[in-house]
């Protein structure tokens, strides 16, 4: 094991050494297609000639970096908390100043460069029960029931690590959507859970139908032990919003099955279709009473990052635990303790977004203005979308009732789907490539979220600025008809 | 499995269903200790009456906590990016502004709420490259190098999960000293990697011992595959600086045996003992020559938490990787992204504390002023804590060359050991636990770090304001000679 010729040479850490589960491991909304997005970028700087002047990022929903303005309550309550000298400033409101102290008192030593409790600083996650039970109708939420976290995708692995269990044929398998957001299958093979899968109904809408669930579980419990059930509501990247009717189904099922359920609602204001409307999983749960509310196991997710506030480089996020065993709550709070606490500005962000200004507070009105104009460009975005997609032969576009994306179906000819296959890429990854190429325009194909086989997919966020978001439908109109003569 | 009778109302996750690994996972600094003294808070504050009237949470190294102002120039620059609306505030300094300023730039959008690269935002790495530079005495950083992260922890349990590998006696195994950080031994459990104890010399100020390493290497050699060696310097919980010898010594020992090297570096501002300097292993590495510096596989981390900073709560830190494979590198950019971005305010800290004002700048004298002020008042602290434990008969305190711990040993007598384990409590938690009960001052024991068998110490930060810790050091010295006598 000394240094001695070519041993010496090679390194502790190789590809070969490397942990095999991390290998596994994709997350397409940053892959190889944003990172050669990035390349371009540069290329552009250094003055490379290209067909288009600027890289539209359209892969990923990051509503500040499209442009949208941060909602002024939020960060003067943030920059209060940060710089304390400011609660002596007029110009701050009083209201801002008020959410300000009452998160200082809560901080140790007053500061907010100290460390919280690993659960999250008790008062906000007092207000956020709060905020829960105002959004729910009143059914109680306990602030013991209440995590803190590192933006949503913290909480969802960290829920993810207590399920792994077994070896082989009784490995945990956990049951996701298809399409799905990454982070599930992602989070899964680094793990070495069983991703099992179930797909939404592309012909309906992407809804969940509980008879494809009983399919894939049926299916699965043959090479593992199906433990949870995840739903990602509005969904990402599907843009459904489920019915109440459907999620009584899926919380029957998951009592029936026992199957611990995960409810991924961060879009949970991102709602634009007529008739839509957002249903916790919590208050349906509820409302079925006691033989469901008082045994079924849910944790449902939300965070700072979408809705109308775009937050993400907060990494705020929070999770509501109910019916879980008191045991395992104990050793869900021992094994965050390890990582000592959430970003505290994060949490900060959570409590303000739990609190926001009331009807006679001095910063009401902006609030509210500031939040609808939001929503409703956002909902503008949503309609136009889908109606440009679907002047287009060849795609095709389900309506985007909430969420940040569309996700149409494209027809690729046989002749593109050849050459894809012989430069070893998937038909849509090759699809998107040409695009970024040729346009400038950065979206993810649909199999890094998983889709039927023979179909294929897009992911493209909605939150690019309505002129933008014109001028990138029409190129990806003109190149989508463009390609599509090519390989025909 | 539908439901029926008992069966449904056992729960899908309960202890005995738990991931086993995550069963496995202790934290003592964050501990049952930790609870049990917020539990006494509350009592206090419900009027139960008690032998003192507040707990002094000497547990953890979280500086605002206990008193510490924050840094002016650091939170202007964090409040003018929340914020940047104060960019025209005339009470803002213009060496503010500018950092606020080339933040801004480097987000996209503009905004803090905008994800960042998963590595970090480019010019922060940038930042942070110089700033190594600048410490390392000119030897070159890369920005590509540096990942920044969510605290230290979020990189140090990074780099572990690349790590492992293996099954029964090819398992992974990470050298780690005794006593240590329980992070380590937390991720390690978590991970299912074998953690491999190296013994650090008490009797030589717990000095680090290469022959010690070879010991502990070859026996674990007999029942896992050793693959890194990490190395806390300044100590924690034990507080001692290598010297440059050792440091090289270490270099060529990891060289000869193929080890990667993880060197915590979190307490490298602080160091206090006469004659001590923080040589950086990166430095050390370098000045070693060609031999090593091109083959030494390093990765070497820092936090925005420690130091004269003490900004925990932002959970800011970085780790910069030397020598490590680009396809590795590969895998470990794609393994960030899936979580999306380390935390951005965060990210601006450390952007902060790697660009402080300099000479000529508005704000370079208060800055000085306020950083040195902290730790010439920590370097008191860590002399005073050293001379009172050594006038106790029973306590024996090694110096505290750095850091912000004392971890000295305590006797317990024979009769408090076997009440102890009549209670089934290490006796050195039963001491602590009693120390709590009686007085409201709460430490560690060492048993949660790790250490010898049959020897017993407790961890104890110095970072009370001087009164508070005169008052503590006086409790505890009185408390020790009651506890000793009793038990005699």
């Amino acid at each position: 094991m000394s240094i001695n010729g070519v041993a010496s040479q090679s390194k502790v850490l190789t590809i070969d050494t490397l942990n095999p589960s991390i290998k596994k491991v994709e997350y397409a909304v940053r892959g190889p297609i944003v990172l050669r997005a990035i390349e371009i970028e540069k290329e552009l700087q250094e003055g490379v000639k290209k067909p288009f002047t600027e890289v539209i990022k359209a892969n990923i929903g990051d509503a500040h970096a499209m442009g949208q303005t941060p909602i002024t309550f939020l960060r003067q309550v943030i920059a209060l908390c940060i710089y304390p000298e400011l609660l002596k400033d007029n110009k701050f409101p009083e209201d801002a100043k008020k959410r300000a102290r009452r998160i200082l008192q809560a901080c140790a030593g007053g500061s907010i460069g100290a460390y919280s409790a690993s659960q999250g600083i008790e008062c906000i996650r007092q207000d956020v029960a709060h905020y829960i039970e105002r959004r729910d109708g009143g059914i109680p939420s306990d602030p013991g029931n209440i995590f803190l976290s590192t933006g949503a995708s913290d909480a969802i692995v960290t829920i993810l690590k207590l399920l792994m269990t077994g070896e082989g044929n009784t490995r945990t398998g956990v049951m996701i959507p298809i399409p799905q957001y990454p982070l599930y299958s992602a989070a899964l093979a680094e793990l070495n859970g069983v991703q099992v899968n179930y797909y939404l109904d592309e012909e309906n809408c992407w809804a969940l139908d509980v008879e494809e669930l009983r399919r894939s579980l049926n299916a699965a419990r043959q090479h593992c032990r199906p433990r949870a059930l995840c739903i990602i509501n509005p969904g990402n990247p599907t843009g459904q919003v489920q019915s109440k009717k459907c999620i009584e189904d899926v919380i029957r099922f998951a009592a029936e099955e026992k199957l611990l359920l995960l409810a991924d609602e961060v879009y949970q204001d991102n709602i634009y279709a007529q008739g839509c409307k957002f249903h916790s999983f919590k208050k349906v749960l509820f409302e079925m009473g006691p033989e469901y509310s008082n045994t079924v196991e849910l944790v449902s997710f939300h965070s700072t990052s979408k809705c109308y506030m775009g937050e993400c480089g907060f990494r705020g996020g929070y999770m509501e635990v109910c019916n879980m065993d008191p045991e395992v709550k104990q050793q869900l709070i021992k094994l965050v303790s390890v990582r000592l606490c959430p970003p505290v500005p994060g949490q900060a962000m959570v409590d303000v977004i739990s609190t926001p200004p009331v009807e006679g507070e001095p910063s009401y009105e902006q609030f509210v203005k500031e939040k609808n104009a939001v929503l409703a460009s956002l909902g503008e975005k949503a309609h136009l979308t889908e109606d440009i997609f679907n002047t287009v032969p060849g795609i095709k576009c389900n309506p985007v009732q909430g969420a940040m994306y569309s996700f149409p179906r494209i027809e690729i000819p046989d002749k593109a789907v050849k050459e894809a296959k012989a430069k070893g890429l998937a038909p849509d990854m090759f699809y998107c490539i040409t695009l970024l190429e040729e346009t400038g325009i950065c979206i993810v194909p649909g199999s890094g979220f998983g889709q039927r086989e023979g179909t294929y997919h897009f992911r493209m966020t909605i939150l690019p600025p309505v002129d933008k978001l014109k001028v990138l439908l029409k190129k990806l109109k003109e190149f989508h008809i463009k390609f599509t003569n090519k390989y025909s």
